[in-house]
Parts: C-alpha cells; sequence; structure tokens
C-alpha cells in the first residue's frame, strides 16, 4: 500500500475549511472553486464523517449555509463549526455579559447574549466597524474591569479580497492587548479547543482526521 | 550639602515636558497647571538652558505654542522638540516619502515632504482618523514594499482626557507591527535619539540635564 493509501486507511472522518477551499469569496456571493460541490457530495455518499470547520466571522451561519447552497453545496447550519456560537457557549457558560466589536452581518449569532452592563469584549472581523470610537469603546470596557476578558474570534492578520489585501482581526486583538497589558483568548483556528469541538461534533479522533 | 543641592550643582539645562507639566489639556485650549507659568519664567531668567520637550502629535507646534502663550508662557517654537519635526529630518535624511496615518491638526508639519507613491508609513495619535479605511491604506502601502518602513510617534498606550481614558498610537502601532510582521522606529519619547537630540538643541550633556 502507498504511504498516502496507509496515511487514508485509519481515516474516518474530514474537517473541510469553507473559504479557499469550497469557494472564493467575493462580490455578489462569491464562487465555487472548481470540483468542489461534487467533491463535498461524494463525500457525503462515503462511510466518512464530515464537518465543516470555518474561521468567518463577518457572516452568521444561516447567511453563510445559504450562500454555500445557492453556489450548489449539501451543507446545513448544524454541520458547520465557527468562532461565533463556540464564542456564545463561552460566554454563557461563564457568565459572560460582552461589548461586541463585530461585523453586523455576524450580531444574529448573538441574540441570545446579554450584553447589557458588559463585563468582556468579543472582537471578531469587523471591518469599516473598526472605527476608532469602536475600538475606544472596547479599550474602556476593559480597563473599568479588574480581570479584563477579551475573547478574539481568530488571530489572522490579513486576507485577500478582490480589491487587494485586507487586516484581519488579529491586529485590533494586538491593538487591544498591548493597550491594557492583557493576552486575548483566541476562538478559533488554530485554538486546540476548537478543533476539538469539531470532532466531538461529528464523534472522531484527532489521528482519525483528515483536515483539508 | 545635602543630596538634592549637591545633584542641582553640576545642572546647567531644564528638559520640560509640556502637557501635564505645564499645562492640562482639554476643552478650549486647556488650563495651565498651578506656578508653571511663573516657574518657566524664573527658569529663563536663571542661567538654566531650558528645552521644551514634548510628545504632542495632533497639533503642529505652532499651535501649540499658539495654546501655551494665550495662557502666559514665554515659549516659542524653536524651543520646543516635538516628534513630527524629528520625524520630518529622518525622512529628509533617507529619502523617504510617508504615507500619513496621522492627525489632521499636525499635517502642516509635514507640508514641505514628498507625499507621493509612498515607500514608507508615519504613523502619529490619529484620532478619530484611525478610521478601518485609513489602517488599511498604511497596511497596504507597507505591504508592497520590499522593506517596509514604519515611524511611529511615540508608542504611548493611552491618555487621560476629560471624556475618559483615549488609545494613543501605540496600539495601532503595534496593530501595523503584527499585521506586516515588523518593527516600527519609534520617534519620541523614549526613544534615546529623540533626547539627544533636544539636548543637542541647547548644547547640555545628558549629566548636566534636570528632566521635568
Amino acid at each position: 500500500m502507498a504511504p498516502w493509501g496507509k496515511r487514508l486507511a485509519g481515516v474516518r472522518g474530514v474537517l473541510l475549511d469553507i473559504s479557499g477551499v469550497l469557494y472564493d469569496s467575493g462580490a455578489g456571493g462569491g464562487t465555487a472553486i472548481a470540483g468542489s460541490v461534487e467533491a463535498v457530495a461524494r463525500l457525503k455518499r462515503s462511510r466518512l464523517k464530515v464537518r465543516f470547520c470555518t474561521n468567518e466571522s463577518q457572516k452568521s451561519r444561516a447567511e453563510l449555509v445559504g450562500q454555500l447552497r445557492r453556489l450548489g453545496f449539501d451543507i446545513s447550519e448544524g454541520e458547520v463549526t465557527a468562532p461565533a456560537p463556540a464564542a456564545c457557549q463561552i460566554l454563557k457558560e461563564r457568565g459572560l455579559r460582552p461589548y461586541l466589536l463585530i461585523h453586523d452581518g455576524v450580531r444574529s449569532e448573538f441574540d441570545q447574549i446579554d450584553t447589557s452592563n458588559p463585563n468582556c469584549v468579543v472582537i471578531a472581523d469587523a471591518g469599516e466597524s473598526f472605527s476608532y470610537q469602536n475600538m475606544n469603546n472596547a479599550f474602556q470596557v476593559l480597563m473599568e474591569l479588574e480581570n479584563p476578558v477579551l475573547i478574539s474570534l481568530g488571530k489572522g492578520r490579513y486576507y485577500k479580497e478582490t480589491s487587494g489585501l485586507m487586516l484581519d482581526v488579529g491586529p485590533y486583538m494586538k491593538a487591544l492587548e498591548y493597550a491594557c497589558g492583557i493576552k486575548a483568548e483566541v476562538v478559533g483556528k488554530p485554538s486546540p479547543e476548537f478543533f476539538k469541538s469539531a470532532l466531538q461534533a461529528i464523534g472522531v479522533e484527532a489521528h482519525q482526521l483528515l483536515s483539508v
């Protein structure tokens, strides 16, 4: 058996990234990457467990899945591991009420979260919402806390759009870390907890996994 | 002689900070700190050399000095060491053409600087001008350079205004450092070169200096 075949022999589950693997985002909902619609369909017909794992934090899962379905993908919200719902679980478990420095497109994911009298900050790829005013609001919330908690949905440096390179959440996370003298908790890749939650959702162990 | 007297015996020059030492900034031009107008006047009548050394980078020296003169201080532009003119000297010496991520109040300091086809970024306390768009412009300029040069006027974390704590330039400098994987050159306190240029202006050695 070829080395590849050997490695694949023990595989029971597949973790698929979305942006750059299934589709390229862009104007009008983006475009499916050649062969990916059929590849997902074949994986789902196979004996393998499939989970979609993304750091997308400008869109809700509902919007993201809607977009992918329109491109022809067989995918549902329940099959997607994304930072916003993972953060919501942490907020609930720890009784945290966030000031949300996020993109409006992902705000609906936090509908069930109490945001009154904030005792932490959640920062995500907010795009144009990274105004000085919003950054300063987040900063002031953190500085008034005895134990400042900053949760960052990913820590990417930048990403590519058709219009050029765009600053991601990471630089803004670093800005608040430096301003407050604290360290953020990262929810999303490459956090091991995030991968673990995706694996748990399909009942697969790390050594049985293929990640694309 | 008392220890204080001993220390003062060798003093030939005095470096005075401006904000928080001479005056508190705020609405309507700020207010002089009690006794500071007379203290400056007495220093100037003494045998001591006096130099004003500030990290102010939201205002030009002209504006700053005008404000201080209205409060009663005997001070002129030529007596002030500030980051913007120090940066201009560096830009000229090294043939650098900056993309300016700065406050409009300090833009006049860069009137003589060529900003076409930028080959570096100068970042200062830009306040509301720290928009996502402007940060992304600066980021894109840096990413297109073979040897990205980022010059930061100070690296303060935050400062206090009557309305509360405000993010300073430091956090935004850190954001661009992380995004581009580079290290900024800091012009202003606490950079040793900056202090040295203030000392040279009054012909005083570091060991002959009293700094307030």
